[in-house]
């Protein structure tokens, strides 16, 4: 299958180039992420996309000093609802009334049952959820980006306040929870390159019930 | 681009017609969910594969009686380590220089920076963190199985506890964080299969910061 070949392309790239990703080939990738699915189709996250380099330099030293934040192309950053409100799932369903043109009753009484539900939840219970959703979206951005032949780096060695903090992410509601570097390999720096790639055994991550 | 094919043609199967999908396309499913990145490389977390009636049946109730349980073909559970014990991350940087063929420093100090970090902190944090990385592979899957043609349905919907009992995985160190039915949708009865689509704009989506 050909998913598995660019799965098997692909890698944690430790070093970039700096050259740039076409935006037709970044417009995929977020589409890919735009596409994915999440939990009840409420899809609790943004994706913030740093094309500015002098944003990418500030966000450097909070990120491990990691060379791929200031060397890729573009940097999203995956910023998960910091909660749910009942604002935010009524827009959700609202669309769905929309798009679809009729109100379902079964789609109704859910959205009465999440309004009745989710918004009163922990916020930090409500953000843990919501980045589980934006984590679904994350690995359909990385599995795009394999497609186009472009590489990435999934990140979460960062400060999530600090980068919430330079991109003013908490007074829309969001929260940082994972970066992925978009550009190209730099073959010459990446001591990661060249190295087998390790995953467990198929029997150390799989139990068959029969 | 193909995937964004497959991602549009994909859904949630809201009813299964009960028809066996090959042992080849799950093990090609599985196989993407294998080779997802996963924080530092550690896939914390385990795939069961149900297959056995029964357990289904078991699980079906549990999980708001969604007939899709019962009527997959395979029932897929992404279980997530409890926590991190120094058990656990020896043996996968372990299986790194065994792979490798040789030791890295620089991989070698991070291990240890990962062995002083993470066994100390709190089990449910370090669930979480886990719980997310399955949802980084169990992306995967839903892409692999679209590639396949075969149908599934993310599945939140249900009591993790009494999963986890049903299949004996507290006593491994595991959590049920996810279930994926895979098979094929019954288009007579899924109220969802002709409906369309669902997703934000990608400007309500996307921000750039140029």
């Amino acid at each position: 299958m050909e998913l598995l070949d660019k799965l098997n392309w692909r890698y944690a790239a430790k070093a970039m180039n700096g050259q740039k990703v076409s935006e037709e080939k970044i417009a995929n990738i977020i589409e890919a992420a735009r596409l994915a699915p999440t939990s009840s189709g409420l899809q609790p996250f943004e994706i913030i996309v740093v094309k500015n380099q002098a944003i990418k330099e500030a966000i450097r030293p909070v990120a491990w000093n990691q060379s791929m934040i200031t060397d890729c192309s573009h940097l999203l950053v995956f910023a998960a609802w910091d909660t749910y409100t009942e604002e935010r799932i009524n827009k959700m369903f609202d669309l769905t009334n929309e798009i679809r043109g009729f109100k379902n009753e079964g789609w109704e009484n859910y959205r009465q049952m999440l309004l009745s539900n989710y918004p009163q939840k922990d916020a930090e219970e409500n953000f843990n959820h919501a980045a589980k959703q934006a984590y679904i979206a994350f690995s359909a951005a990385i599995i795009a980006a394999a497609f186009e032949g472009v590489d990435t780096t999934p990140i979460e060695g960062f400060d999530p306040a600090a980068v919430d903090k330079i991109l003013g992410l908490r007074e829309k509601g969001l929260r940082s929870c994972v970066l992925l570097p978009i550009g190209y390999r730099d073959t010459d720096k990446d001591w990661l390159v060249n190295l087998k790639k390790v995953r467990k055994s198929t029997e150390d991550l799989v139990t068959i019930v029969e």
